[in-house]
């Protein structure tokens, strides 16, 4: 069922390479984003897991078969070639940047090397895998920057697009920074933290406010959280201190939280717990949580729903997935695209990092090798070889960390929510402009 | 596993629950949007069917339970309570207006009424599954709308938040009167009419574009779209009418679309082929659709990816799910929510439709039972009771004809992509007004 999750004409072009007597080219795509997005100055790689996931387990059942086989766009199509969609399994390479890793506009952040149907079946799923997590990864890091070494937990699972996209960005989040989610699956499934004590709800289905708070107590302990502003959020502050420990401390959903915050702590320095703690929640976002810290509220964690979910200010990534070369037996051919706005780079990449800029060069290239040139980190590092996993895939908490060290070695001017002034710089390698020049050249002698 | 796609803190309250002996009070939840988003007069309802789904199969594994187990937060939980969620199963009721259903904001397009438990643990899947669709279906039927007759296929699954949510938005973008997808697995699951031919890569990984295209039309006939924008759009429509017959006609994907397809539309013209067709792709959305429809873009077909499969300008419904009732024998409390900005009117609910305004009142109200009311449509319907099915559920079709229908008989005023200068009234009974008093008065008294 999985291989059906593509868009039709991946389908269709198999078909036409199957009639075509193609299938034996191998095809090189590479995934990369166009632009930078609107108050984005780096972007952070995430969803490689799910993608080799999806490319070890790409199979054909007979349902999709016979689903296929009564569509009219395969009504002319040899009936041999539902025979090899069959047997299709994923034979290719794989090169992708680490999870974690920061990217940047033009550098490919994955690059498949298959035959040419298996390359062009996996497109849809790769991308909207790739763009979905880097999109809330990238959201997550700018988050946790604005809360300025406070937690910030990811609690947006209701408000992503469908549950399983929750879970998933869960994922994201975390490698972006986040402590952990409210989302239980995610906790089970990628070994996240997971965090949550108890809802509006929980202090309504009680007669009283005081009689909820303390059967919450009776079950957390020093993990309790009184959500206090159900009713009247300093009468619940009260309330939660009447009951006194153990508790981690209190959370308050609305109003203004600035002052909020502030009364709130009064309350509990006045009672006596200087230790418990305030989380706030309500619509927040990296710009409201920017002011939260400047104003100096009097907030210790930060939990995030809506807008780190859906990434709402920037809730796409227009990532794109471009063939760059053809190779036939010994005969290779390197392709690029020349529409109006929407042109491409030919041939496969690599990305260099140095320490104030990176190089797009072709994938053969060492700029390291030159005596003299700084050492440098070449991004895009292989992760299926022949359609099998070659090294250890990273734990979660190696990709978060990744991210965390990546980042902060940016410099400190890409580290605003806003546009920086200057972004970050990714040059080309002489040699990928000369290949660029000679493709164009050769496309318009062929087209004369 | 999907009982645990939920937040913890709904797993919390079930152990407190469980805990406080109340696992058999019966609690009533509504969700419903609380504010119109920008340019948005309508929303229409979608999500219905997966929801169903999910209740019945909802199941707690071996495998979450001994994840759950080793939690902190259910270190003090008795050991029952973990019998008690191996054998739990959703047994309550669920009314909601019919997928396709237009609705506004303080109006619950979807009632559960069961244990409290069972109510809670759902609420993280049913606002996203609800919230997310129905965002879906609005979008399209804006886009739709400004297409003013000309079909709208969905091309958005790469651009989705997730493989996943790609497959789910294109149902809702069905719903919301696409007249299908390029989802291929939509295709299968829900019964949608599929579309496709190729892509940029077809033309590339051939040495010549002539040649790409006749490959094509042999394997797809009258339904061939060639894509003529990969090197020049007018040399690519020169090819097309070279080729001729058969053919569905042609797609540019870049430019200027309104210039282009004049010119494309000429060469097609020119050559003998009236009836060969354009279709247009390149992020589109209804605001640009409006504008390419009023300039008299010869145009028959629009493609729509990103801004429809992640509803860009809104990507999200700030969808809630409130407990309105508790009821615990023969006793029945009504609750609402008096945080700042975020109240909530109490008891079960009824949207009673009239000719030009919505009626929110209480369940039990029955508007039309007062001689001289004109007859009106009660939106909330049985789905579940006691956990069964009630009634067949509608096809694709049914439900997309149902937005188209009620869509309709909407307002002109209301049908535009901007906000509409006066907005679809929803007034509240009588009688549910002097619900609320009555509980703000019994809280306020609870609390002095």
């Amino acid at each position: 069922m999985n291989a059906l999750l593509t868009d039709l004409y991946q389908l269709t072009m198999a078909a036409g390479h199957y009639q075509a007597g193609k299938l034996e080219e191998r095809a090189t795509f590479e995934l990369f984003v166009r632009r930078m997005p609107h108050n984005r100055n780096f972007l952070v790689a995430a969803g490689l897991a799910q993608v080799v996931d999806y490319l070890l387990n790409l199979r054909f059942t007979a349902e999709d078969l016979e689903y296929l086989r009564a569509l009219p766009q395969f009504a002319r199509v040899d009936a041999g070639f539902f025979d090899y969609l069959a047997g299709l399994r994923f034979t290719g390479d794989v090169f992708a940047m680490p999870e974690g890793t920061p990217f940047f506009p033009g550098e490919p952040v994955l690059t498949v090397r298959a035959p040419i149907v298996e390359a062009q079946i996996a497109e849809t799923f790769l991308i909207a895998t790739i763009a979905h997590q880097s999109l809330i990864a990238t959201k997550a890091a700018r988050v946790v920057e604005a809360a300025a070494g406070r937690a910030v937990i990811e609690f947006g699972t209701r408000r992503a697009h469908s549950p399983g996209a929750g879970t998933l960005g869960a994922r994201a989040a975390y490698i972006g920074g986040c402590i952990g989610t409210s989302n239980t699956q995610a906790g089970l499934l990628y070994g996240l933290p997971v965090f949550g004590t108890a809802a509006h709800s929980w202090v309504q289905a009680f007669d009283d406010e005081l009689e909820a708070f303390r059967v919450l107590q009776k079950l957390l302990g020093e993990n309790t959280v009184y959500l206090i502003d159900t009713y009247d959020t300093l009468e619940g502050a009260r309330k939660a201190v009447a009951l006194g420990r153990p508790m981690w401390g209190v959370r308050i959903d609305s109003g203004n939280l600035v002052e909020m915050s502030r009364e709130v702590r009064a309350i509990l320095d006045a009672a006596g717990f200087p230790d418990a703690r305030i989380m706030a929640t309500s619509d927040l976002n990296e710009y409201k949580i920017l002011e939260l810290v400047a104003a100096k509220a009097p907030i210790d964690a930060f939990g995030v729903g809506t807008d780190l979910a859906t990434s709402s200010d920037v809730p796409s990534l227009g990532a794109v997935y471009k063939l760059v070369e053809m190779a036939s037996g010994d005969k290779r051919r390197y392709t690029a695209k020349f529409s109006e706005g929407k042109g491409t780079l030919p041939g496969a990449k690599q990305v260099f990092r140095f320490a104030a800029h990176d190089l797009l060069g072709c994938s053969w290239e060492c700029p390291a090798c030159t005596p003299g040139t700084p050492v440098v980190e070449a991004l895009l590092r292989p992760v299926l070889l022949g359609g099998e996993p070659v090294l250890p895939f990273p734990t979660m908490a190696e990709s978060r960390d990744r991210a965390l060290a990546s980042l902060a070695k940016l410099p400190k001017s890409l580290h605003t929510v806003f546009d920086a002034k200057e972004q970050w710089k990714v040059e080309i390698s002489p040699a990928l402009h000369a290949l660029l020049e000679s493709v164009r050249n050769n496309h318009i002698g062929a087209d004369a």
